[in-house]
């Protein structure tokens, strides 16, 4: 490892390294006014959700690393205390990329980047129209943290009302991945499109304890076959099959030519079992593949 | 659009709202120690960077919303406010997954998911040693906002010392996304892994400013053919093409063929130009594509 501490560095070495690093991040598109009701469009990777009772989103309009500047963002919420946070789908990426122009105060970038204006109902910022979802947002604070370039300024704010589009809600009244087919910020120029093959699933051990990797026999732990994916999954299991299972299997037509073809080669055997267990684990099926790996003891 | 004020529905429906929204989230791999020394390791998606002068993460253990208990990360933070903040790569995902397990406290997440502790340099916590990534923190405060079950507390905690796998590094010393292989969170049990053809990228518009896609003459703005990305692209030119260099790219063959081909028929000769245009837009030559486009008129 490299080990680095941010005071021996640059601050956009330490920025850049943070960036690449915490990543992928989610994008706030964000309409804000100033006390004239000028507005102003930005997007900020500096963003998530933190809670939800109440529903509280932060992002951060940094001072700039370069000179220490502010942005119109931070400006105006601290002038006019509500935002309308945009989320950004992959067909609006360019026009957003756009709209992180530092076009002079006053210019709306809503009008540069080709995004059409939507009246919010509670708060005076426009909502992006073409955006999937929008929060109309009220300012709770504004905590800077520092105050060079760089530093933070948590805009904090309190969810007042949600709009989202029924063309990403699936039959549950959820909203569907795929559907919403986000785009998220990484280091450098580099961007994240979440859709296709990149989503994956794995439930949430909300209801059961698994054993843990630790309570997993060491000749399979240590296996050269398994993945650390592989053992965590064997590892959230609740419970190891009995003997009496796992002898019941044992008439497993593929267990029983691997234990004819590998008769007196006990290392071929076990890379086989295991490569077969592994299969049948990535398949979802982890009760089988514990049975297979159980084998082996014999 | 779907309108939803949070005070309609339950907690757990504008959880389930906000999650699915605000996608993808980093996933920050937190290990803490309370006063007696007995250390967690749980992964948090309420979580991003925020600044770099000084570098500070955030994070949020909400409170749970089935029964607005706390989390040990939480309880721990507010003994000993140290944490060490670890980033999880695709190879780690099913582990971590298993450590999010809500064991007794004083269990250990690191001996059940099979993740080794690596003693950290300026902090308490240690850190995982197969992170790609690790950043040793102090909390600078911890923020709750609500008292109710969903609600942040926001832990703030300026990064100390960063360790970093000089595997993930490219040869200009930046972390490299596709060696990062970083997976963050959906809505429900969707994950979302950046890498491969989920990764791309888009120039900032640091240095120029674009004409805008209002400047965008109406009868190409208002294409059929053109996207919204494509439109964004052309609005990040800084000037258009003067007339005789759009003049001098007449000749070129492709348009002179489609002007023969569609002498009498102008629908279908704009729709070519516009397919020929997005075709060379696409392939990041967008002084060409607006050449292209500029035939129209003629």
């Amino acid at each position: 490892m490299k080990t680095i501490n941010p005071k021996d560095v640059s601050i956009a070495q330490f920025h850049s390294y943070l960036l690449g690093a915490v990543a992928p991040r989610p994008i706030a598109f964000a309409s804000t006014v100033d006390k004239e009701g000028n507005v102003n469009l930005s997007p900020f990777s500096f963003f998530n959700v933190f809670g939800t009772n109440p529903p509280v989103l932060v992002f951060s309009p940094s001072r700039r690393v370069r000179d220490n500047t502010t942005k119109h963002s931070l400006d105006n919420v601290l002038e006019v205390p509500e935002v309308v946070i945009n989320m950004v789908s992959f067909c609006m990426v360019e026009q957003m990329s756009l709209a992180s122009t530092e076009y002079e105060k006053g210019v709306n970038e809503f009008v540069k980047s080709g995004f059409s204006e939507a009246s919010s109902i509670l708060v005076k910022p426009p909502r992006v129209k073409e955006a999937p979802v929008a929060f109309e947002c009220k300012v709770l604070q504004v905590l800077p943290i520092g105050e060079g370039g760089g530093s933070a300024n948590l805009v904090i704010c309190e969810v007042l009302l949600a709009h989202i589009s029924e063309q990403i809600l699936d039959e549950k009244d959820q909203i569907n991945p795929f559907k919403l087919d986000a785009v998220a910020r990484m280091g450098g120029d580099w961007y994240c499109r979440a859709h296709g093959e990149a989503l994956f699933e794995i439930a949430k051990p909300i209801r059961n304890k698994g054993i843990g990797v630790d309570n997993i026999p060491p000749y399979i732990r240590n296996s050269t076959v398994l993945t650390g994916n592989n053992l965590g999954r064997l590892g959230n299991c609740e419970q190891i099959p009995e003997a009496v299972e796992v002898e019941a299997y044992s008439g497993n037509h593929v267990i029983q030519e691997m234990k004819i073809r590998f008769k007196n080669d006990r290392e071929s055997f076990d890379f086989h079992l295991h490569e077969y267990a592994k299969q049948v684990l990535e398949s979802g099926d982890v009760i089988t593949a514990w049975k297979i790996l159980l084998q082996e003891k014999e």
